[in-house]
């Protein structure tokens, strides 16, 4: 399984291996496979196979060993050109990537708890993340995957990102001009929320060119509602695909479907949404789920479900009120007026992507060295009952190399596709393949092939989530770094590579540790963010806006503290409770300079928190512990920031 | 108070101001001239000043533009040279960067909670944070500032990296083998821990010359016991200074001082440990804080202090059974008894470093433009009677710019400050500051500044705090970093420069942005680091070895789930539960191949940690919710990662 035993044949540069791994082969991966091909990391990988002479030219780009004008290690002082958006994986983080430089500049705390911010401290957090009865926060963990920006008119507006949650089922959403979380909705009846995908244009109203909704796959099914009903029998469980408003952010529907989900996709006009599907044998165990050839890409008419919706053709479930439609394959067969519409595609397929002129929806086949390219025409006409066969809409299912798992563009017709088993990059021609796929042998649709370092997941070019792929570069995350880094123990980073996509050769530029663990990412060109670098003070209904304002105000137990802070002091510099007492702190940083944060931090009350200029920020706690309390400013802000305190007398 | 501001005199490039800011100019700082200072960073700074033609020579250094041999940008695959350990700040974590590239490979979760880890979640990691009498965690927050290492013959041994939590006032360590927090201790009747730094030979049996203590610096002070007795009279109020045993993590002893504490030092002898100090007035508002004109640089004579302590001179305070002595300056008029001894340095000094050729203890003024050298000797002189005047003890004390902060070293004789309100490192050479200090005026000790990005405040070069003190780069930590970076909203990251040091001038080389805010750190040599990349499992005493022992045991509620991961599955498919049981799941993770990690997460359990290869985790929570809940692999381990669950059915 190392990439030393890869035969390539003489047309394409694929693998000379069988067409599907079956189920033993698959098991025996962790034993022996997989393990020789981390074993034998040290050793210098081969180089990528020389692009064959017939392979369709990519635009001129003149032979670069280095980065050229990509400016890969900014002066000091110089901007990076594009943002890198990042989910962080099961720290339940987003992070702010500037690239290519690679630099981290931002994590946006957002399923997690963050004490350096106060995320899941302040009353404002803990009212986005919920609580228990008790106002204690319902979930401390989040499983971050993919993260996707808004769209208008097919590229992003940067107004919002949105990403998953993949342990309690959650969506949450990142303000592009703050780079701050704002809402996070738990998604009712669903377990294993694996991919989301925004829409790109109204389904309904086509002059709504924007993203207005956004989709989510549900990958483990589970009884309707979870309540210990049906748990022994597998057969009963359920998955749901669900719609979730981008504004307000509640769910508008769901549509049960057949299979565990997990990526989505959605297509330029707005009328179909996608998701990849395997374990469509409703499998409870791994062998189950793999049992079957064939798998599917399921496509969801949006039109068609929110008028069945408005049409009263919807269930409940439970105690959700969210109306779930059937999509079913069962309850979908005419498809002229089916919800969904199910392509076959080889077993266990991972990662469904739109390609950049709108064309094409790519699914990779994890357990199949395949990707199947669908023609999104062809599903209008199968579901407007102009194509009597949904298999025809397939318009190329080609060998690319083994474990391939998500795709991206360059916007010049070419794809990447990371493959996990060879850790390596393919780039391939669409075009080619499909005529490939048509009966030209001759065709060599394989451009190029690039080692990466090891075992490619997620794969990004820059804007290559939209009309405006850029085809400058790419990052991969790769899940083992193994001996790329320092060594640091037994857990080590994940490894982000860069990869200069500008000539018809690809390039690595630079290998970039990251904290696990990354799934998705979106490469955006910087002009299309604006940030908001100061808040607006009056943004905050709670605001402390005059220092004379601050105080201690009392009724019965029930104190409110009311700060501002102006470097170096708090307004007051000390304040009186009772012990018992249950106090609201309310803190205004009345500092108006650009990057002048204050923290506040309470000592043996597990209390820090930071206000950023002209933002306020509250808790609320119990005085349970008599004594002096010098509450101080951690985020250092001034010369006289170590005497910038207050302090916090509890009386006995 | 912007760099424009500053006039140079002819002699040492010193700025022509008032020897001390006064309280009214400082309190301004905030309204006018800092404001100004961080306004104005759009501006170019002016570049550094030409170095006098008098310095003092450094070592032979080509002129080099760039970072000649330094490596960088190391190319993809290659390695860095040095390991870089970094402080957090308020994210409560330690940081493991390579260098000089800048990445950052990993984050050791501390004082905070990590959920990818499942640091704060696991049985194992709250039993090292410390719990509640009903379970759950008694901290959630932490503020690191100084981290350092533990020494062999005066240079890192590799072996611990020790770390203050400044919120709670506990100290840390984290294993330098595996890069993992292993111990955490609270300090009792301290609040505001600040400084720590190991010792580097015992002061005791001057055969041993490695790491055996940990001393810790008291910031605030407070009553003693802080039970809400002398609240409103701060002149109750007192300090501790702290011994840490630094195997046992136990405290040893506490050493009553006189005014406010931030970093320590340690001398190459071992005999003294120093800390800077503040607030020697004992003042409860910033303006009292600095009414004085002196504060003081306070050492400590460690073996006379533990010889008190076995002849039984000491007291304890409230529930705590640690002995404490009366290091106060009315309590130690006599030297040659002295337990302690103030060195006076101008008024609220920061930071205390020691030199590396094992002479010097360096004051910085932060209020005063001033460092102050302290020859030790002269202090040990000073306690052995043979010194009539403490003050003799200083052996420089001359102006370098303003908002001194702190000074690392280059082996050559060289000092590098951080000068927070100039946004300079100003470069300085310590002999030609003491023949200047001795009355020769055309010494030009003053060699180089540099303008930094923006305020600085700690400083570190390769192995600069060992006598190993390289003299190739330096890090500094800038505390704003305003237009450095793309914009990413109101909350900016630090900026850690890296500067060449080989040559007389120093060269900025890079940019790095972190996320907020790192304090301290330190630049280990890599060959000083010997990890252990996977662990053994019989370091586990509850590890499940074999996959046959895996399966659920029951005692009345009291339910134990035994199970092993190897890729891509757990031993048991599925377990069930009643509702109401009391349960703790085990886990080894018997994969034995480097970086081979596995996650376990339970969906609305709220429940996500690794387990790295041969590692055993557990974690106990209440069946409380009946349903199925696939438990799932969160950190991605092979091409059937996705398929890699168990079915958690609890019934109701």
């Amino acid at each position: 399984m190392s990439n030393e035993d890869i035969k390539h044949d003489d047309q394409n540069l694929v693998p000379g291996r069988r067409k599907f791994l079956n189920t033993a082969a698959l098991a025996g991966l962790a034993g022996a496979g997989l393990s020789v091909g981390l074993s034998s990391c040290k050793q210098e990988a081969a180089p990528p196979a020389a692009a064959p002479a017939g392979a369709p030219a990519a635009p001129a780009a003149a032979a670069h060993g280095a980065a050229g004008d990509l400016n890969l290690h900014p002066a000091p002082g110089q901007l990076d050109t594009y943002y890198g958006v990042w989910s962080g994986g099961h720290s339940g983080e987003v992070r702010v990537l500037g690239l290519p430089s690679g630099r981290e500049i931002k994590r946006v705390p957002t399923f997690n708890i963050d004490c350096m911010s106060g995320w899941g401290i302040t009353n404002e957090s803990k009212a986005i993340i919920g609580t228990k009865a008790d106002g204690s926060l319902k979930y401390k963990t989040g499983d971050t995957h993919h993260i996707h920006g808004s769209y208008v008119d097919g590229t992003y507006d940067g107004k919002y990102f949105f990403v998953n949650d993949k342990i309690h089922g959650r969506i949450a959403r990142i303000r592009g001009d703050i780079f701050e979380c704002d809402k996070i909705t738990e998604i009712p009846n669903i377990q294993g929320f694996h991919g989301i995908f925004p829409d790109k244009r109204d389904p309904v109203d086509q002059a709504i060119n924007h993203t207005t909704r956004v989709f989510c796959g549900n990958e483990f099914h589970i009884p309707h509602p979870n309540d210990g009903r049906d748990a022994d029998d597998p057969t009963k469980y359920k998955t749901l695909f669900t719609c979730v408003d981008s504004e307000t952010m509640e769910v508008r529907w769901q549509c049960r479907v057949d299979g565990n989900m997990d990526l989505v996709a959605t297509s330029y006009n707005g009328r179909l949404a996608a998701a990849n599907q395997y374990n469509t044998e409703g499998g409870a165990k791994y062998e189950d789920m793999m049992s079957a050839e064939k798998d599917a890409c399921v496509f969801f008419d949006v039109g068609r479900i929110e008028k069945a919706i408005k049409d009263g053709k919807f269930v409940t479930i439970g105690d959700s009120k969210v109306p779930v439609v059937d999509g079913t394959k069962e309850a979908n067969k005419d498809p002229k007026t089916a919800l969904t519409c199910y392509v076959p595609v080889p077993k266990n397929p991972h990662g469904v992507n739109a390609s950049p002129d709108g064309k094409y929806f790519i699914c990779s086949g994890k357990l199949s060295p395949t990707a199947t390219v669908i023609e999104l025409t062809k599903v209008e006409e199968f579901l407007d009952g102009k194509l009597d066969d949904v298999n025809k809409s397939i318009v190329a299912e080609v060998e690319i190399g083994l474990g391939p798992l998500h795709t991206t563009f360059d916007g010049r017709g070419n794809a990447f596709t990371t493959l996990f088993l060879d850790s390596q990059i393919v780039k391939w021609n669409i075009d080619a393949a499909i005529k490939f796929h048509a009966g030209d042998k001759n065709v060599k649709y394989v451009v190029d092939r690039i080692d990466v370092h090891y075992q490619p997941g997620h794969i990004s070019t820059d804007m290559g989530e939209t009309k405006e792929a850029g085809g400058q570069f790419l990052a991969v995350g790769c899940k083992f770094s193994k001996d790329r880094f320092l060594p640091v123990g037994p857990l080590h980073p994940e490894n982000e590579q860069l990869i200069d996509i500008r000539g018809e050769k690809m390039v690595m530029l630079a290998d970039h540790p990251v904290y696990p663990e990354p799934h998705d990412f979106v490469i955006v060109k910087r002009d299309k963010i604006k940030t908001r670098q100061v808040f607006n003070v009056d943004d905050f209904p709670n605001a402390v806006k005059d220092a004379k304002d601050s105080g201690v105000f009392r009724e019965g137990n029930k104190v409110t503290v009311k700060l501002v802070s102006q470097a170096p002091a708090y307004s007051l510099r000390d304040f009186k409770l009772k012990k018992g007492d249950e106090v609201t702190i309310i803190l205004t940083n009345l500092d108006k300079v650009e990057d002048l944060t204050h923290g506040f931090a309470i000592p043996k009350y597990d209390i820090n928190f930071i206000v950023n200029p002209q933002e306020t920020k509250s808790v609320t706690f119990k005085a349970d512990k008599p004594g002096v309390y010098w509450c101080y400013c951690t985020h250092f802000c001034h010369a006289l920031h170590l005497e910038m305190r207050t302090r916090m007398i509890v009386e006995k």
